[in-house]
């Protein structure tokens, strides 16, 4: 392929914009023009790409008809602001923030049903999972021929890094002011994170479920392509920087060959399969690598219709950047 | 009641002997004599009770005629080592470390079988299950009637106190070098613990199950007298150190009630119920409280037939030293 292509990143300079800039240099995207653009609180700083620096503009200043495709990870609603603008101009559009709909941007991860992108049409349009969906739908899309999958039960330990730069900052500072015996203040977080757990990521609504919570269901069913899949789920946030962890437990209509699925996950497409005598981490395995891991995979204690994993994945890469990249890839096979 | 018991607590020195002492303090339990025994490395140190320093002497050379009760918190070995010869000495066992075969000592939790009690023969031996056991007990025990319950699923994130003092200062240590920018030496973990979650909590047998998931599954099933009942559990390793936090779905044969849910809960023994604006957590709610929390009481995303909770328990206290100290209260109501 020589042809290259102009192409914007909206939040460049957030914790997903700036490995999502940093992967499209390590997979030599072919880049013609690269816009950084952000709020005009970081306008005029710049980020480094293929070695020079790429100064950062304002995105309200943006001529979106200078791009062929626009990547968008600063939060719903600047999405909601850009996303109808840019593609008026002729520019696809990859979101990452989950604002709209899915009927009007379908969410695709290329391992489990990257197909459908042939069906779109220009310019394109498409959303990148929740870094829970994706995680899942990795691990589980080289399972669905194999297993009579009755129910996904989840527990879906999110990094802080989750909630962007300032929850990562005050980790640290929650921690080291604990360590040194300070008392205790909160400003990101509304209670003590660190040495702790949170029972919640975000607002519920009047039923208690959290909107991650929703969307993870949502989104599993419609990139597994199995809309009657039940899936039960909590997102808990967990005192680390960088990783997800995932407690998954699967309901299967008949008993399971462990052999038969571990085979399966070895040969699966971006996952790293994780033998019995060790088990994947968060920080020690996935974070910087590409790859969702996977381990513990074992039966129930006494119920082999039961099947129960571990996961670990790279929040910020797999979760969202590095997909997203995916997604572009595939769709410059065809001409943006 | 006027009569005290000479009492005895091997492993007075650690983790959960230490509160077991100060609970029987707290309590006002009517102890006689206190022997605190451990291994020959803190005999001699000693260990505050009702104003008195207590000295610690060692286990091997104590005659367990001097005691009406003993309670085993000193690791299985020790347990299985002591408690044949203590019972032949006429004293009464209870045992925390989960060394005993239930067929001998039965495992109780008082507010789900603590009628079980009445049915023993002296000397008693009786078990304080493990601590997931225990929490899952006490939330589950008044929705027993309410609920045709299906399946128990729980994801349980352990405090590193949950492995004894050792791992607590590895977890300090750990957390401090990394904020240092030192590199990582590990000790008693693998590898990083700090800003980290390990999928497992001991040894897997070749099933892949470690013993604590292997015994949660048995002693909730004793505990709330439901030998049929599905489990399904994963117990992972959490930066945390003091507190369990469970992560708990539950699958019903019918949609449930909320309403009456949350009323159970309310009224139900050595719970402590969070409205859905908020949710406890371990450090912040739990730590040094005799109560388990439960809070994000809600049905699935879109299932009716599920019921999701949130616990939150002191590992400590309701998990090993309070539960204990409240079965030996209900033993002294019969002479020992
Ligand atoms: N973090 C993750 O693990 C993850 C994973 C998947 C998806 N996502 C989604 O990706 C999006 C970004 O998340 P993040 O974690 O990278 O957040 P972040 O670290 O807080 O960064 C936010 C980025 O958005 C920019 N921004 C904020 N307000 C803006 C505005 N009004 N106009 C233009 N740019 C604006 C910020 O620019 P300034 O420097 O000018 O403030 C910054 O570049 C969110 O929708 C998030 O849900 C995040
Ligand atoms: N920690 C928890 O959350 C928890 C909860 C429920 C049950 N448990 C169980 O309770 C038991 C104790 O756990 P822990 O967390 O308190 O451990 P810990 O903090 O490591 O303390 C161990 C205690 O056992 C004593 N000990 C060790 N080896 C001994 C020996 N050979 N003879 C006599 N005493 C000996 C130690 O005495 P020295 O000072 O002499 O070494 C110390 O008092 C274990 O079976 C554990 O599974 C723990």
């Amino acid at each position: 392929m020589n042809q290259s292509f102009d192409i914007a990143v909206v939040g460049a300079t957030g914790t997903v914009g700036e490995i999502l800039v940093q992967i499209l240099e390590e997979r030599d995207f072919p880049v013609a023009n690269l816009h950084l653009l952000a709020s005009s609180e970081s306008a005029g700083s710049s980020v480094p790409f293929r070695g020079k620096n790429v100064r950062v503009r304002e995105v309200d200043e943006f001529d979106f008809s200078k791009a062929k495709l626009v990547f968008f990870a600063a939060g719903p609603a600047v999405t909601l602001s850009f996303a109808a603008k840019a593609r008026a101009a002729g520019c696809s559009v990859i979101d990452l923030s989950g604002a709209l709909p899915a009927d009007q941007a379908p969410q695709i991860v290329p391992e489990s049903n990257g197909h459908l992108l042939a069906g779109l049409a220009q310019p394109f349009q498409i959303s990148s999972p929740s870094p829970s969906a994706t995680a899942l739908a990795v691990v589980l899309a080289p399972l669905r021929q194999l297993l009579d999958l009755q129910r996904v039960t989840v527990t879906a330990c999110l990094a802080v890094s989750a909630q962007g730069r300032e929850a990562v900052s005050e980790l640290a500072r929650q921690t080291t002011s604990l360590l040194n015996m300070h008392p205790l203040e909160t400003r990101f977080f509304d209670r003590q994170m660190a040495f702790n757990l949170l029972a919640q990521v975000g607002k519920p609504d009047e039923q208690g479920h959290v909107p991650l919570e929703k969307r993870l269901v949502t989104e599993l069913r419609e990139v597994l392509g199995m809309p009657g899949l039940k899936v039960s789920v909590t997102c808990i946030q967990a005192p680390v920087f960088f990783g997800d962890s995932y407690s998954v437990s699967l309901q299967l209509a008949a008993p399971v060959d462990l052999q038969a699925v571990n085979a399966a996950l070895e040969a699966g497409e971006g996952i790293e399969w994780v033998e019995a005598d060790d088990y994947p981490t968060a920080v020690g395995d996935a974070v910087g690598q590409d790859v969702v891991y996977v381990g513990r995979v074992r039966h129930g204690v006494d119920d082999s219709s039961e099947l129960n994993l571990w996961l670990a994945s790279d929040n910020v890469r797999k979760g969202a950047a590095l997909n997203a990249v995916q997604l572009a890839e595939l769709l410059i096979k065809d001409p943006l």
